[in-house]
């Protein structure tokens, strides 16, 4: 890879502010970057960063303003995460330009099932009975494919991933290693001796199309009907998804949540990480909710942050966190109060 | 499936209320029901669908007393749940009148194994040396069963479940995929140089019967000694069990809770998901740990509500929660006092 | 295994303090020990089984002084829990005297592959263009290494790890099943119809020496340049870390917690369980971190402890949840105040 600031510019369609012959080797940090390299302002925390970075070419926002001179060429564009983003898959396609192809020899394809041109299928991958996989589909070594499993078009399946039977994979869909698709959900009924008797998962996970989903999270079947994650959600690592939850389009969540059964979340919410929500709750759409996070009540206000345990507004979350750090002085208030009252009390006797 | 009201009361041992001829072919939840779907009510908090469900047929708790008409049939049993995971059950079976049998020609098994009638061995599975399987046991695709280790009598091992060395499974098991059993506990001794030397870890897991483990868990092998789960103990997904933890009868937990190292948890206990519990304590039997806890001690008292970090029986921690919400309103009525006071002792000089 | 106090005293160099022929075969707790069983005392809250157990050696404390006389015979050395980890790879070396060796005929190696003596590839593991295996590296069953990965001599990868392309790790390191490296970072770019592109993550991870990594981890791989572990750091099951995090030297981490990218652990800090880190922040060496806490600033200053979410020092986090508890009091306290100030203001009308 060898890029001018010009080029670059023209790439994300922005503009060059300095010199347009500045060129990039590599990719780093800006607050990492040597000279040769390529970098971005995105994140307001690293502004300081932008006079003391030896970066060669900056992608920054088209309205920044400087506050010194600077030694980097800058491209200007409207939305430089964006913009760096599209970069990177450029760069990602100048590396990966082959694509893995073809049938392993050392993998097991039950004889029924449909499989489209560009399929993948690594060694040591396993294909179900009944299992229809679309073009271009990859799935790599040592995944599991469950019989009557659907997978649509594009869709890539990392090496050792497990969907269980009858579940069902829109196109345009990444899955990471070690993530489970259509375990048993958690139910048992109690017994009158105390044991526990299983109650028949028998339903099935439905995931729509460009979804994401992380490393070794857990999307677990219904009891019956579906377990549903709809278009463009995007999941992280350690998630874990219960029975008979429903996602909506376009929510993000970060890694080690938690949703219990029957929780419906609603689109274009972003959940941090550790949050754990209970179940038979419904959550507003464009909700934020901050890491670590307990929500034990279904939040019917569209577009509002919440935080902590029991989950309440950002805002009076924040109020009352400070009214616990103030408990010093509001003891030391009260003290005064009783010795000011004492001696009242003794010039009224 | 097409069942009358009939026959799913003569199934569950229950009455019909209704029409007995109302027939269902499908399963749905009470508040999605559609004409033609077997719905069931267990949860109180579903009791107003009760009357705009279009559920044909309905299980309800016998006692259950309709405070207005309604459409479906009725089908009254005393424990609402219980039935419905029987018919599911029934359910089940008739999907899954075959069960998988064989030992897949693509799968490794040492000569020395120990393997009893109707064993299911799946591709990619490794059996390795001494290894001992009950009738029935059925490994699935992709999951290893390390030296030495005794799986039971009809005990399922899903795809991609790894069981390390010398531990032992009982019988009627089922671990899901991507559940570690028996690597390493955590144990590192420091040294005076700032870095750990390892503490090898001897020692084994010993899972009883009858006991249910989720997908992507981990149950570390003891220092020396057992790790041990005993019968009827249901355990979620992405659960952290410690090295030497004990886990008595009939215990279930929820996702994502840890248990630190030599933490024992007595029978017949409920823990929610996302709990942790440090190392060397005991819980004692029928405790009920909240979501999102933090148990630091002890607990000796049976079967009481613990909710908080740390955990405190459940009414306090609420108590304490309502009185930190009411933090600003005591700071009004210092604020109040302090004027009073001020106001006397001007008055008082 | 059968010897005696003097055998074990000379295997560590300690002294014996009883019979120096008491002999033991096996190994076991302090509080579970019976005839004929080696234990130590490492932890002083076990201290009272000294006088109870029923172990015929123990390993304790060379400066521990005995309150009541005790049958077992005691190996007095200056770092127990040390001296018995030794004593456990002495044991567990005489067990496992043979090192898997060899390749299974039933594992995928590319052509191109480096390899160098001593290696073990197990069933069903696959082998990536371009690897580099140094010398006695052992890959387990169904572990994935994918094209271009380097691991250094001596390294463990147990069964069913997955190592994504372009990864480096070290020498003398060990992995534990369903552990993923290297799966892509959690990077998506808002687009303005409320969908998410995909920030491509083409940078790797870097694991440095003698790291050792629990069960079903995730360390995710940078968006560009690396994620980095360094030398000496043991993390612990189910542990999230996201793209461009560094882990310092000798840091050890408890079972499920989680770093938000590029956040920066210095070296030697301990992390408890289920702890919470924000991104873009660092943490100072040898800082200690409660479990469950939830970390959402740089810590500075070195070596200091903190708990709680957002975590503060661990003694001022202390003094506030003791206070939080005193606040049923402080209400009464005002109250009494409210109900004199009364009486006041009726004496001064």
């Amino acid at each position: 890879m060898e890029l001018t600031a010009q080029q670059i510019a023209e790439l994300l369609d922005g503009t060059v502010d300095g010199d347009p012959k500045a060129s990039v080797h590599t990719i780093a940090k800006i607050e990492q970057a040597q000279v040769g390299s390529l970098s971005f302002l995105a994140n307001p925390k690293y502004e300081s960063f932008l006079y003391t970075t030896q970066a060669s070419v900056l992608i920054v926002p088209e309205t920044l303003v400087l506050k010194n001179p600077i030694a980097a060429s800058l491209v200007r564009v409207p939305n430089p995460y964006l913009a760096f983003s599209e970069l990177l898959h450029t760069v990602d396609q100048m590396h990966n330009g082959q694509h893995s192809k073809g049938i392993d020899s050392q993998s097991f394809i039950a004889d029924c099932a449909t499989c489209e041109e560009g399929l993948y299928v690594g060694a040591f991958a396993y294909i179900g009975k009944q299992v229809k996989l679309g073009k271009n589909v990859k799935i790599h070594p040592q995944a599991y494919i469950g019989p009557n499993v659907e997978i649509g078009d594009n869709t890539i399946i990392y090496a050792g991933v497990k969907v269980y039977k009858n579940c069902k994979i829109g196109s345009d869909c990444i899955i990471h290693s070690g993530t489970i698709v259509g375990s048993d959900g958690f139910g048992f009924a109690p017994q009158n001796d105390g044991t526990f008797q299983k109650v028949p998962q028998i339903g099935n996970v439905i995931i729509g199309n460009k979804v994401e989903i992380g490393s070794n999270s857990c999307i677990d079947r219904a009891t019956f009907g579906s377990t549903i994650i709809k278009d463009g959600v995007k999941l992280d690592n350690l998630i874990q998804v219960a029975h008979n939850v429903i996602i909506e389009e376009n929510t993000v969540i970060a890694a080690q949540t938690g949703i219990s059964g029957s929780t419906q979340i609603g689109k274009n919410c972003m959940v941090g990480g550790q949050v754990g929500f209970v179940g038979h709750i419904s959550i507003a759409e464009g909700s934020k909710i901050n890491a670590q996070s307990g929500v034990s009540k279904t939040i019917k206000e569209k577009g509002k942050s919440w935080n902590g345990t029991p989950a309440t507004h950002f805002r009076e979350s924040y109020k009352t966190m400070a009214q616990v750090r103030q408990l010093p002085q509001l003891e030391a208030r009260v003290k005064e109060l009783e010795n000011l009252v004492k001696e009242l009390l003794e010039r009224n006797p």
